[in-house]
């Protein structure tokens, strides 16, 4: 059994790219149609409602490509109510949350876990409720970082960047003090930052990237539904923002360009129809 | 003649309340409706066509309240093509590119004139054209400065702060090498990093706050067409916001609390409309 039609990947903006990047590695044969709204990112400093409003409109597009499943490769969408939006949609929608979770529980030998996410994601408790219903002896210390995405959207995640490794220090100073040897980059931006952020938390704290987790994740929902694609060659690409492509290609050529091999396209907001359209020259 | 019509402030977000601030000082007796898009805030990181989409419906709501004038308190917005917009509204449209480029012209004695403010502010070359138009001979140093705006919405442009002092001494180190004797703060936040600001420049260096500069234009604009408010007591004030009323008032409360001396309220985006409107309970 397989199924070609494509697997949709969503992003408030560029972040889930790095989700992309370990979709392409680990299941080189999907097709994929991202969306990233780039119009309206960061979703991170915004209200629970405006952003489950948002989000819905965000799949509505997506679903018009016959999609057999859906990442949503953003962890501040994955924990403003993912399971709420899941029933909507009779086809496998697979957050960051859950499969880092996981991951966390199985890697920790403590029992302290550390997490680090933008505001809404931290504030949603939805990491801390995953994990202690996997592991319920887990302590779990969260701290929201509201500098990381604008410094990796500028490009500034690299090692030797004073500025981000003064902000990363300074973010990680209290889980470090709090003694975790697990932490969850509960952003898709922050795999950018790894380096500076293995360099402050030490050799012995394992990180747990949400992207690459949410991609095992879908492999495993899509190959125990008989789903996973039966092509021989590489899956094509799509990728739709709602913003200008020039910005959109900009930025992901600063901060992950691997993950952009396929055509980028620009949606209109129609706004009486309420979604998102493709222009009509398309 | 006078004329006690509510003055309409537009801004992506919480910048515009230091130019609030301005306006109640130079003009307490005005009413003043303002409106923060905060679901879609930043503008800064946008393009040209969608800054000026949204703007069309921010100001669309604005003028639901019968306004006399409108600031627009926000750089990016000033900058995007605000005279194409101009021509569209029968009030006056006051921005900020012009009042800070004559301040800043009037200021300079080496005719080395400095900018900061957003990618779409610089990028945009408006302040570049209104400081040549008005003097033509100054030479214009312009730098964008993308983290200023999320280090002062977390509350983080106070001097001692190490993260902001050297991203602040970063951004300024080619407009001191460029040996300037003004600078404009082309962003609505930037006066919140004002003490870090001035002492990265220097004594010698004059600092053109847009925001004072654009109250400063307002009150001569409305003098000159005898509309400033008659009344005696100060005017009232009314805040609204198209994301949550706590999140405006959290941050605000971090970066500028006394220009909110008013109610806030949330507008919803009527999609079928087009339009913000205010919920029906109120």
């Amino acid at each position: 059994m397989s199924d070609d039609r494509a697997v949709g990947v969503f992003d408030s903006g560029l972040g889930g790219l790095t989700a992309v990047r370990e979709l392409t590695r680990l299941l080189p044969r999907e097709e994929i149609v991202y969306f990233g709204d780039t119009a309206r990112v960061p979703y991170g400093t915004r209200s629970r409602e405006t952003i489950l409003s948002y989000m819905r409109q965000d799949i509505a597009f997506l679903m018009t490509f016959d999609i057999k499943a859906l990442v949503v490769a953003c962890g501040t969408a994955s924990t403003a109510g993912l399971p709420l939006l899941e029933r909507d949609y009779d086809f496998p929608v697979v957050g960051v949350v859950e499969p880092a979770a996981r991951a966390a529980a199985a890697a920790t030998r403590s029992g302290r876990v550390g997490l680090i996410g933008t505001e809404a994601a931290v504030g949603s408790g939805a990491y801390e409720r995953a994990l202690r219903r996997i592991a319920p002896g887990l302590s779990v210390r969260a701290q929201s970082c509201p500098l990381l995405v604008p410094l990796v959207e500028n490009g500034r995640g690299r090692r030797g960047d004073r500025v981000a490794e003064l902000v990363v220090a300074e973010y990680l100073a209290p889980l470090q003090a709090g003694g975790i040897d697990t932490l969850i980059l509960g952003c898709t931006h922050y795999p950018l930052l790894r380096d500076i952020i293995a360099d402050a938390m030490g050799p012995g704290v394992v990180l747990i990237d949400a992207g690459r987790e949410v991609a095992r994740r879908l492999s495993e929902v899509l190959s125990e539904g008989g789903a996973l694609a039966g092509r021989a060659a590489p899956g094509p690409r799509r990728y739709f923002v709602s913003d200008s492509v020039e910005g959109f290609a900009r930025r992901a050529a600063l901060f992950c360009p691997e993950a952009v091999d396929g055509r980028v396209e620009k949606v209109e907001m129609d706004i009486a129809a309420g979604a998102f359209v493709l222009p009509p020259e398309t």
